[in-house]
């Protein structure tokens, strides 16, 4: 027999990043925690059944966070006056090299987990450690929380320090051990991580496309974050056309579902690529402040139909909740807009779609309340002198800019309602 | 007898800008609310006394926020798509008409306190409305929190709709009934608060400039946020040299201390006067970004010399915690860097400089745990992972990243702890 919920509030969701999608007191019932339709009034065949009344609150899809870090959430905020390459050397590298130990790991990814899930972050993409076992934690860990997720095992077999580096064999070794354990999963799955093209060798970056094709598993990586970065790309990859080349030609770039995170200096050529071959590209605004990357430049990819979804890219970036990235993104695009007024600035309605139906496109079916997307959501509550002062539309507003964890009363994935 | 307290815990601040002071595991005394001295070993004439130890915390100075406006707090993250004078008039206007009604003004007021107090900033120079009861209501509201403050009954005589607009005359008395009323107040004082040039008439102005003079009593506004702006000031006011010379020559510019905030688009004449007038020029970044008026050239304003605080902007900025004003200075200093290289970014020890101490010599002898100053205190406690790993300086850094309101554990003003 077939699971029904119905829940009654405000529901707000982006169908097409053009507007917001508002039905104001109604019902929404879910089937076997997918979305069945939302009603003003409750059909006949529906009496008998117990709503869950969430009165004069609004109720919207999950946050879908594309890009972030579990390994560095205890570093967020720290070490923020370096530079990408000085910020991984002197902080990140050395606090990921912890997550060998496995107690260490299992405090450390706990508290992740339960800062991302009070935040409202419903689905990720994460990157764990190169430890294949600090890794296997994570996925056990997101499977408690209930939340939807692809995990990934970091790969690394150079330039990096000596104690987060595998041999290769080692790290594709690992790399199969996790995803033939948690590819039937569902909800945490595996997904191929090379950390970035600099730290993957030729042999790596190809047997790790050889294994995304052979098990169909999607891929994530790092995009031309930075400038030094691009150029150092140029040099360790002489063969390649450009850094997009490098995963493109190793089957790490669209050949299955793929996520590449900043994106900030492509080429023409690259993003013809990028819309042509089909990774969803992640802005991640405040990671890109903080380590004096630059700015995506989003609304022109939009123009040209790239893909582009949001990431709190902790702890790049120094927000876990993924309203941060979404007001970071509306602000760094009214800065490009007084530069360039043909790029109009990004709407709430458009940030708001790339957190939500967007990034929840990578695990379908998520992110809105469409009839036949899964029962994804927050149910948000705000002071009781704003919720009788203001719109619904303005309340959300305000909880996107000045929410936090404090403000979400209730989280489902997939019909079901998850305890903190 | 004088009161002595003694408070235990690592102690940071910034003497200057250069860099932070830091006592680790130290005592701090103060008698009668100021600072006599910081000792690693209390001394033997206060062994008697009681320690109050705050043991692996944090001790900062409390935050000193030098522009925001009280009777928008409601509004904060509402309406975020607008430029300034669109903003003005389509929303804020609207929200500030009601502070007339003494209900309504005493409920906004009371949640906009509970919540400045609660974030940290125990210094404020707060706009009120035009409404001079609704101002007097937020002088008592703000006198009950404990906390210090200027606050100002915002002066219009034109350009603004009728039901916030008074005759010139009457927005005269009623600075002056309030400036009577509170000027021999310890901690909520009177500063003269000419909303902005084109809101005022001459004949205002300079009845505001003699107010000020004769009382010897500080003013704030606000300069040159936004180009539109600028040229609508050169419109009303053709005889005046600069935006800067409207308040200049009628004596609202440095002849008594005074804020101005934003300063964004200064000519290289109005920067000169800044410097030898010495006005405090202060920086809202979130809000300069969120109603598109651009960055303000904070590292070309220190090395001339003139003086930058940092304010939250209630409701232009959205986040009422001064450490969210911090981050965004920071990151906003690393985008000018990446166009001029000549622009070093700024650093966390600028941006709390700017928060503590140089907003704090505002009013007078506070920000700073130097030998005289007032003891105005946060205590912070973290996460416990992060502070048995980090060092006091990360820790400090984390908490200005991440850090809200649930971090501080104790609030003090002048050596009395606050209740919340």
């Amino acid at each position: 027999m077939s699971k029904v919920l119905i829940v009654k509030g405000h529901f707000l969701y982006t169908r097409t990043a053009e507007k917001f999608t508002v039905h104001k007191d109604s019902f929404l019932v879910a089937v076997d925690g997918q979305v069945e339709g939302i009603y003003p009034v409750l059909p006949e065949r529906f009496k008998e059944k117990h709503v869950q009344d969430y009165g004069n609150r609004l109720i919207i899809p999950g946050f879908v966070d594309l890009h972030l870090h579990a390994a560095q959430f205890l570093q967020c905020g720290i070490g923020m006056t370096k530079q990408l390459l000085d910020w991984l050397e002197d902080y990140t590298f050395d606090l990921e090299k912890e997550f060998r130990d496995e107690d260490f790991a299992k405090s450390a990814y706990s508290c992740f987990a339960r800062k991302l899930l009070a935040s409202g972050t419903l689905r990720a993409c994460v990157f764990a450690s190169s430890s294949t076992t600090g890794t296997e934690l994570l996925f056990e860990i997101l499977k408690n929380t209930g939340i939807g997720a692809y995990v990934g095992k970091v790969n690394m077999d150079r330039n990096a320090p000596a104690c987060i580096t595998e041999t290769t064999e080692d790290s594709l070794k690992g790399t199969i051990y996790l995803i033939e354990k948690y590819q039937n999963e569902r909800l945490v799955k595996p997904i191929i991580t090379p950390r970035f093209a600099p730290t993957c060798s030729d042999e790596l970056l190809k047997g790790l496309g050889d294994i995304a094709l052979r098990y169909n598993v999607p891929v994530q990586s790092h995009l031309s974050e930075n400038i030094d970065e691009v150029q150092w790309v140029q040099r360790l990859f002489t063969s390649a056309e450009h850094y997009s080349d490098v995963y493109f030609k190793n089957n790490l770039f669209g050949q299955t579902k793929t996520l590449m995170a900043h994106a900030i200096y492509l080429s023409e050529d690259e993003k013809i690529l990028a819309l042509e071959n089909g990774p969803v590209l992640v802005h991640c605004p405040d990671s890109n402040l903080n380590v004096r990357s630059g700015i995506m430049p989003v609304r022109e990819y939009l123009n040209r139909g790239i893909k582009v979804g949001l990431g709190s890219d902790i702890a790049g970036g120094h927000k876990i909740g993924l309203n941060e990235a979404m007001v970071r993104a509306v602000q760094m695009s009214k800065l490009i807009n007084l530069d360039n007024d043909e790029l109009a600035p990004l709407t709430l309605a458009e940030v708001f779609y790339m957190g939500t139906k967007a990034g929840g496109s990578f695990f379908e079916r998520t992110g809105s309340f469409e009839k036949g997307y899964m029962f994804d959501a927050l149910v948000v509550e705000d002071e009781p002198m704003v919720a009788e002062k203001y719109s619904v539309e303005d309340r959300l507003e305000k909880f996107i800019y000045t929410g936090d964890d404090r403000n979400i009363l209730a989280r489902y994935v997939e019909g079901v309602r998850l305890e903190q």
